[in-house]
């Protein structure tokens, strides 16, 4: 009785280890394999900016594929003629996007990516216009307080053949004060930015 | 002995039970908390062209979100000159993309969205230059033998306000010759695509 009854426990104990085992593994296997639709309906956690122990902001590996919210051509503050027009393509961390999207504000952390890029022509089959061709500048704008006291602030990475790792945050007079002064919303060209306009006002229309 | 044997079995097997719980539990925060990097280096599900009963392709609800591959302004397949100039962003899934970027192949499934912007211009800060305004046109490239035996279909979503759901397949004499005869690369326009071309040579070169 002894005997069967040890028998019965080491039994039960070790299917209840396997059935657990087999559990887990199914449980794994399901969140690995979540269709992507089920995987974007969970909030990811929020994606921050990282910076070396200089104070330079690390350029995020994956930034081109960040989601694309504005494009340009030829774009100037001035009125001076360029002989070098080029496409300006802003692209955003998609934590930070998903956060803009659904409460119509920049949280802190938010980094958007600037890609500019030569424009290109006469390239069969296009027999007009233009397209974005060689990168010749990466550039960024993150909102960080806890980095400098004024939240955003601008960093240049290079460009033409050599985007850098790391860069400093540029002269406060030499992006911020425009930014302040002409943005549609907390230091962002949202004027020039209509999908991400438009992907905000789809998510309150749900 | 009897019932000390079987508290003690119990008490293996409660353990046992919590234990793999205990685990089970942190097994799954960290597969779904698992940072950026690491999610992104496992290899996700390919995401497929999903159609409805008669066919037709249903667009699908996160191609805003795809990796931007190209842009242009004006691009024509004739020498007419156009008084609606317009930007043209070329989007694509990510699976695919990072199919392509690893493989250099577009594999069955593949998936591009086209987005066709109405062109903006004087908007402060900008005094010269134009950006990509209102979505005038949203369509799809898409491979998938299964469902075409030339592979490749094009497909029009509308847009101006009013982007549908889902789009037969274009006459095969509308899209699928032209870029049959002119791509760079298995029908895709690789030519107007630098980005794409860049990423994958990153890609080999790791």
């Amino acid at each position: 009785m002894k005997g069967n009854h040890r028998q019965w426990s080491y039994a039960a104990a070790l299917s209840t280890v396997l059935l657990a085992a087999t559990w887990t593994l199914h449980a794994l296997e399901t969140a690995r394999d979540a269709p992507p639709a089920a995987q974007s309906s969970r909030v990811p956690q929020a994606v921050m900016p990282q910076y070396d122990k200089s104070g330079a902001l690390l350029l995020p590996e994956d930034y081109r594929r960040w989601v694309m919210v504005g494009s340009s051509l030829g774009i100037s503050y001035s009125d001076a003629p360029s002989d070098h027009e080029m496409f300006a393509h802003t692209l955003m961390e998609p934590t930070a996007y998903r956060h803009f999207v659904e409460t119509g504000t920049f949280r802190e952390g938010t980094m958007f990516a600037l890609l500019l890029q030569a424009s290109g022509d006469k390239v069969l089959p296009a027999r007009r216009g233009q397209f974005a061709n060689d990168v010749h500048g990466v550039e960024m704008a993150v909102k960080d307080t806890s980095h400098v006291p004024e939240g955003w602030a601008y960093y240049g990475f290079g460009g033409m053949g050599s985007v850098r790792g790391s860069a400093s945050a540029a002269p406060k007079n030499s992006c911020f004060n425009c930014h302040a002064e002409h943005a549609a919303r907390d230091h962002v060209f949202l004027q020039f930015y209509p999908l991400l306009t438009e992907a905000a006002a789809a998510s309150k229309s749900r």
